[in-house]
């Protein structure tokens, strides 16, 4: 944890915090806080600041925070995702956090087994601490906007216009012609990129999203398992957006 | 599983294998393959062929293979590494066999906490099962050379240039006014890539690896997890090193 994160419903006007949960225990039992020390704190899709320890108490920790003026940028960098087996989804959530992922959208496709969608994990309450986790290790505040379909071909005809609008958009497919850095080291729009199941997108799939303006780029010979893939892909992609 | 990797001292002169532990189970559960069907083996550091089903009884796969005439290349990437925790160590062995690794140096540092050397994780019985996972997802049959060290200096000073000769040396470091595409872009040279630990290399440690000919470089604005960081600046190396 690199920055502690608070909901701006916990602040008082005057910026003063009672933390009770796991980031008091990280304070106290990672950090060994002590009163009038300073520390990295943030609000949730709000800007950065300091807290100065207030009080410690039983476990429990008073900040006193202060703001920057300026809240960071969302990533510029959205995903389009085929959801995942569970054990993966569960380890991809914080990374995507980690590396900046601005919104994500998860999708079904063929090769997505059903199952993968009773996972609690794709439910708010499982998923938010994840990507708050994620968050704090980055030192970032901006939580990735979250949306799940269950219809594909919906989601690519009638509702990606409105999640992900002005968005160059890609498709990782192997065997592309081109390379990521291809499209994305002239680019100053935002990056939808889209990663299939692990089988890939069938054929039908893909042509929806190439007749719905996605460009397929080629990931390198070595075929990398999901969470892999996308922390590769989304690193590779802001790396390439800000080398313009 | 995208390529099941077998001993060469499995292989009998004619090129038959027969398997009954866990790549026959997902042959049979996962592949669901059938009597003359083909699939994808390797050998370990050896070759990539094709198996043809000769048998399936109680569990036990036979195949018959036939091998390629070319060896893959090694990895140019190398990555010099502090000990992670064992949480993140777990995960990291096979993602790094799957981003592809030449070597692996792992070592002490002012910030490694010495218990993370007490794992059963750098036992070679543990590890390489795991780097084995990661070879077969991305379809690769090198598998990475490991090494631990416990001394940092004696690395450094004395048993780096056996262990990486002739490599570009690049160490990771917040602040750093070069990127990683300003080092790589002009390199046909092997890579090696030092990783710090958590809390970062310290200064001494630093200097060391300076004064050994590492150029420090940037990782950008976001503080990432060992994990995350590995498979991100591993897949950014050769993803600049393949764009020359």
């Amino acid at each position: 944890v690199n920055l502690i994160l608070i909901e701006r419903t916990e602040v008082s006007p005057q910026g003063d915090v009672l933390l009770s949960d796991a980031r008091a225990a990280h304070l106290v039992d990672v950090l060994h806080v002590l009163p009038g020390q300073h520390v990295r704190v943030g609000l949730i899709d709000g800007p950065r600041g300091t807290g100065i320890v207030t009080a410690l108490d039983a476990g429990r920790v008073g900040l006193r925070c202060a703001f920057e003026a300026d809240v960071p940028d969302r990533p510029r960098v959205d995903l389009l995702l085929a959801v995942p087996r569970p054990k993966v989804m569960r380890r991809l959530w914080a990374q995507l956090a980690a590396v900046g992922v601005g919104r994500i959208i998860l999708t079904n496709a063929t090769r997505v087994e059903r199952n993968y969608f009773d996972t609690h994990l794709l439910t708010e309450a499982a998923y938010r601490p994840l990507l708050i986790e994620g968050l704090q290790q980055a030192r970032d505040t901006r939580l990735p906007l979250v949306s799940i379909h269950r219809r594909f071909r919906v989601l690519v005809e009638d509702d990606l216009d409105a999640l992900a609008p002005g968005t160059l958009r890609l498709v990782a497919h192997p065997g592309a012609a081109s390379r990521l850095r291809d499209s994305l080291e002239r680019s100053d729009q935002r990056v939808l990129l889209a990663i299939g199941p692990e089988g890939g997108w069938n054929e039908f799939e893909l042509a929806l999203l190439r007749a719905h303006g996605f460009t397929p780029f080629e990931l390198g010979p070595r075929t990398l398992r999901t969470d892999t893939a996308c922390v590769a892909l989304v690193s590779l992609a802001h790396d390439l957006l800000s080398s313009r």
